[in-house]
């Protein structure tokens, strides 16, 4: 918020072209090795100007089921790209060299779209952190079969500070990824990274075209800059996961809380029974994530930058309390 | 070909506005009880432009996995239609009320795309036909919840024939529908038919943008009287299920022949191991369809208006006698 | 600014289901006489996701050759909406039935998209503005001709302002319109507002798509609510324009300069030889807008909010002297 | 027709992996010089099909204001491919340097569209041809400026004869063009050829995609062979050309009658005041082409491979008849 007080002040070129934009974009190239880095308004948005430098109408996506792109961005990947998405089951919201061979089928048959992009996030839409060697094996197996990757990096902070690494080591395995900002504490700004010598061809035309050139472009350069001075995206990040396992703690310590999946970045995921996910759903405005069969429900308990210990401890107090709530109110 | 000879004599106004086509409409509206009927080139354009006339961007189409329209037409539908398929999987390639219900979350929450048109394809892609019952079910349904029906009529006479219904029967629970020729003995031409008030609207516009539209339009006319006169296409597709019939009775009676799904049109889906798989394949040019797991393949044998008992019985014989090669040769 | 500040005290609900954007909406609706308000992060987004609201992709669009929409949103209308559009040439960037009726030739011809929406501008890309009596006779002739209207209100705001009328009036006038807030002071928020029954039927998703839903929508809404305080909106277009007339006056003054357009918001096009022309860019980093012909540039001034009056004296006397510098030196 | 005949006899393989369609496919190439041929169904897949080989969404193509193109193919351009016409007015039909150099404004800007096509039509919609030096001008403009030119060749055939060139003579001066078979006496179809390394990938499946893949080809293919075997193509052409040159003399003895444009193919434009241009649209089905002003009118007509000599006289005779009813008729 300072920052953007700071670019608010004086005048300045539009559309990009002032030194706060230009700064922020070098450091951010920097920090992933990236060649280029465009900035947009949305996570979306910069899923779908990615995978527009990767794709061409008749080729395909591969990408988790559960994935953001495939199941929260309301088909803007099949409207803006004219291009289809091969989604595939997975146990844990991660991709992995087998559930990808199984969409390979039909490659060089015309009646087939043929599938060009391996989809990943880094967070998954599970909380699910990929490790650094299963990028590599995913990037070789894509470099084998002639796919390119490309990283939804959302909450890719929130990977890097569980997996304990740079933001190049992550980058070093795709072709083309987001940088997310607005789930890390900025109040909306996305980046679009190029790490693969032709892929920038046009970007700015395209994001044009999308409808994310800000001519005010100085605030969104100011926010990518306050979040990477001082490593601030990597502190708010860790600090978040930090609450995240603490509230994990927490909650598995209640009877009929399990986990659903491992807890590897500001996401928690419980699966409780379906009585009990109801109540909590009425007490504490969360939404029931999905049904997992059998009367049992799963829950997502998301922190942030700005959960303090003390938030959490209270949460986990106030769910307790729940669990003794005669179950005939739900 | 007669009819193309015939409507090669003589001048004929462009565009459609031929006796001929005039006709060949009039005649298939009153067949289907249509309020419209719109000409094209091959299955795909009628079902891309079927679905333009149902469909804002955002909305979506609920189908079988296997249908033809997510899995053998190239992406289209999301290139044209700007539109996200959610496909089902299913037993055998029919959707039921409880199938379709599995993909109506997310119906007003704006992350999502919202489900429009229920996609049947009569026959199916597996070669299995609805009854009426079921489609009445699905109407009232779709109905129920909001949604229109597209179906899918590629082969169409084959489930006419099957269910020794009228084409009308079929038509009368969906919104549109395609009527196939090019399966049926036509060189290539396909119908759009419009059952709904309202739906037909700028179909002409939809057709020639999406580039259907025949200078000599009077061509596929002809086509498409053929097909009806003195009741051709039922008569074709009634003796291409008559051979199917005999076909599987004469496959089912080899050793390690099964049935992989049931035989209700023009095709016959066998269910054998591997190996003969293999051999079979090799020796009668025919793609294996499937793999089900287990070593198990599944291969598909169609036949047409102008398969012969006798090309059925040598078919037979030879497949009989490829299941005597040595296994070594595969 | 101060409005950011405030509106970053505190938790809120994502997407819009806030207080800040929720009252923001309301006061704009009350404003405009709306049916409903969308907000969205740049111009170019406001104008497809109003047009998304009243286009089919065979219709066309009828708009001024000049307009941002045809020459400065990169394609963005034929990416995004597959719709053509029609562009006309105007004396002065504003439409008239008679221009509007040269591209109504070919409607119920299937060879011909057809035209759906008149698009204007208030004010224009060349700084004129229509007259309320203009805009009843667009309307008039729209509504006899079966188009619906699109205003692009980047800078409505101006025109208001020139007018001397309210934001009703001129949103009486069409079916649907862009309220512009980063032009004038904000850091970047713009509306679409919907005017007329049925058009806004699934604009939450269209925006969705449309790659347009800021998670943290409060930081937009707290633009558009402090742009609505005391006028600000008003007052603020309202200097600018009184900026642009004290500028125009002054450069009038200057021998060889002429105004290319009536003054009528807060542009000033300059005409002047070329020699000029290209000293002035020189020394004032200013584009030249356009070359008339006859050796002689079209430039164009821009106040906004924030000009000074001893702005406006100081870059008036700079100009003047820029005047007597030696020919030679360009 | 015969060949059609032919082509209907026996069994073949789906899909264009026929004999008689790879034949075709190859003398086409062998006639051109092209490196790869595919058939489509109609004149504006053709276009459309070709474009999408050598465009990127945020490109444009600049074209002739009276282009097939820009206006009769109902918007396909901007619904299949997304990308925006720079249309540019000529005199006749034709592109110049100069007018396609008034186009290139704005390159870099990414505001704007990026021209990246010349959309010549050989011959054009007015019935113009380009000569060879005039193509091979265009050529190296383009050249110079980074534009691929793409021809429309629906009647590419009647400039051939016009010019007394090869195929080929003319296609080496393009990247990809489309060879018209249906305005030459075919029954429906049209090739895409491309000349130029590397443009031509993926074009099977943006055909499938664009609905234009038959499974019966070898009907397409029958006609292409149909076509050129024995020159057929080139000698109907020729034929067309000589009736429509007999045609505009007889006209242009008539009083009152000019040719608007110069008869250089099987076209004839003629100017007549409008009464008599009433008169003779009501006597003889033929369309106001334009209205070019001074109450005057431009009808069009067209002669094709079966128009015979005394066709031609037998209609200058009733045009002149016409011409000679009372006034106050019309």
């Amino acid at each position: 918020m300072a920052a953007l007080m700071a670019a608010n002040d004086g005048d300045a070129v539009a559309y990009g072209d002032d030194e706060i934009t230009r700064t922020a974009i070098a450091q951010l190239c920097a920090l992933a090795g990236a060649q280029s880095a465009q900035l947009v308004f949305t996570g979306t948005a910069a899923n779908i100007l990615g995978l527009s430098l990767m794709l061409r109408p008749y080729q395909a996506v591969i990408c988790a089921e559960s994935s953001h792109l495939n199941v929260d961005e309301c088909g803007a990947a099949e409207r803006v790209l004219g291009c289809k998405l091969l989604p595939v089951q997975t146990p844990d919201g991660k991709l992995t060299p087998d559930l990808i061979a199984s969409r390979l089928t039909g490659r060089g048959d015309e009646h087939r779209v043929q599938p060009r992009v391996i989809q990943l996030a880094q967070v998954t839409e599970l909380g699910t952190s990929y490790s650094l060697d299963e990028l590599r094996e995913l990037r070789a197996f894509g470099q084998d079969h002639g796919l390119l990757t490309y990283l939804d990096g959302a909450r890719i902070a929130n990977a890097a500070a569980y997996l304990g690494c740079s933001l190049a080591d992550i980058a070093a395995q795709v072709d083309v990824l987001s940088f997310g900002g607005t789930k890390n504490g900025a109040l909306g700004v996305e980046a679009v990274l190029v790490m693969t010598d032709g892929l920038a061809d046009g970007a700015q035309y395209h994001r044009k075209q999308q409808m994310q050139l800000a001519s005010k472009m100085r605030f969104l350069g100011a926010q990518a800059a306050a979040l990477l001075a001082d490593g601030l995206w990597l502190t708010s990040a860790s600090h978040a996961n930090t609450m995240a396992a603490r509230l994990a703690d927490a909650l598995t310590c209640l009877p009929g809380v399990r986990l659903a999946y491992p807890v590897e970045s500001n996401a928690v995921f419980t699966e409780v029974d379906e009585q009990i996910a109801l109540r909590l759903q009425d007490d504490f405005n969360i939404h029931i994530w999905s049904e997992s069969g059998d009367g049992n429900c799963v829950l997502r308990w998301m922190t942030a930058f700005d959960t303090s210990p003390v938030d959490v401890d209270q949460l986990a107090k106030a769910v307790e309390a729940s669990f003794h709530v005669k179950p005939d109110r739900a």
